[in-house]
């Protein structure tokens, strides 16, 4: 194993970090690292939103409910972006607005976005960075967009908090290889087996972990989790700004 | 620059590959350091296909048009799902189907099928190997899940071709720093100005590799491009197998 893979195979989350905040230069070099990555069709169709003013974080923060959207060593925003393409249509003279509204440029954005934003977490933890991804800024979108002050033809996918770790995170371990990996055609036949395996491991890891006062299994964790109707306004918000029109 | 970070920053796409397949302990090595990347909740909402078989590699080149669909070392499909989430919440008796019906789901597995995917790409560039996203599988997604059968809740994002390099590849210019970077907030008052430097500099870019013959600008091109009335199907297919039902 390599050491990339090696860096890879030792990613964690990281929630608690020291003071210290990351330079501008260390900024530049995650940004760049992550706008290297492969973009669908050459559209690098994103931006990076760095959150430093202390009033905006505490937005954010309540937004997600998480204390480390504040306390962190820097607090990355990653958007969907046509509004650059939007506004060279206008300057050509040319009409995009079927693309605008497909279901297509939503995944691209979406895409796009994600890869950068990999590329930078990877950048981050080779530089001896902690990261955490922060999904719950889509708690509220629309106070999301109010905040940075997002245009039409950009909404915000989620958050990424990067800096000195000031603890060392725990690993949770992923489903079987062979649940995710199919060879030549979805094969759903071992399904029900493999999830009670994992179930099993994830159980014991959480009973590990609480001296046995827990012991969730991962599909029950899951499924109640996605039984909640939460998030149900992305809908709107994403419609609202422009996508999603078909 | 650390090594991590100079590898990010030499990425390129590689279209042309030797002859020479992945072993079966490379496609596991690769997918296991995607695995790791994180993950949405603990959701775990994606697959990945590995294609192997002469015949569907031949259909899958069709649907994208690009020979080294079927000239690589290996293929690798990058699907959404949510298909063993549907099961699991049989299998416990409850209801996700307003999660699942969600924009908010369709991001989840986007995103959660793309971070996966841009750990397997530096994965293998770390170990020599080039790589080149497909996104032109989303020419006919309907063509893609019937090749691979998948299930409802499942949706084919985009293929990976990874090999052994055969050629060099060349390294496309990324918009400014400033351009894709914003602080505290969406700042778009000198993107005229950036995107005009920019043009220049993919205009001069071309010329340089086409002897003058070829001299397009970056606006141009992308705006061509998304002029054009293509994949509008997305909609539908994505509507069909279970999302995007607000």
């Amino acid at each position: 194993m390599n050491e990339v893979i090696r860096q890879l195979m030792n990613h964690r989350s990281i929630r608690q970090f020291t003071d210290e905040k990351l330079t501008g230069e260390e900024v530049r070099r995650l940004v760049e690292a992550a706008q290297m990555a492969s973009t669908s069709s050459y559209l690098q169709a994103y931006s990076i939103i760095g959150v430093t003013d202390a009033d905006k974080k505490a937005a954010l923060r309540k937004v997600s409910g998480q204390t480390y959207v504040e306390d962190n060593g820097h607090l990355f925003v990653f958007v969907a972006d046509f509004y650059r393409h939007q506004l060279m249509s206008e300057e050509l003279g040319a009409d995009i607005n079927d693309y605008l509204g497909a279901t297509e440029s939503f995944l691209v954005g979406t895409v796009d976005a994600a890869l950068a934003a990999q590329n930078l977490a990877v950048a981050a933890e080779s530089m001896g960075l902690g990261i955490c991804y922060i999904g719950s800024l889509r708690n509220d979108m629309q106070q999301v967009i109010d905040i940075l002050n997002l245009p039409e033809h950009v909404y915000p996918l989620f958050g990424m908090v990067v800096g000195h770790p000031a603890d060392s995170g725990s690993q949770k371990e992923r489903l079987p290889f062979k649940h995710i990996y199919h060879e030549n055609g979805y094969d759903s036949s071992s399904y029900a087996e493999e999830i009670a395996g994992y179930d099993e491991e994830i159980a014991a890891y959480y009973r590990a972990r609480t001296n046995g006062k827990r012991a969730d299994k991962w599909s029950e964790q899951v499924v109640g989790m996605l039984s909640e109707k939460t998030r149900l306004d992305v809908d709107d918000v994403v419609k609202k700004q422009g996508f999603l029109q078909q």
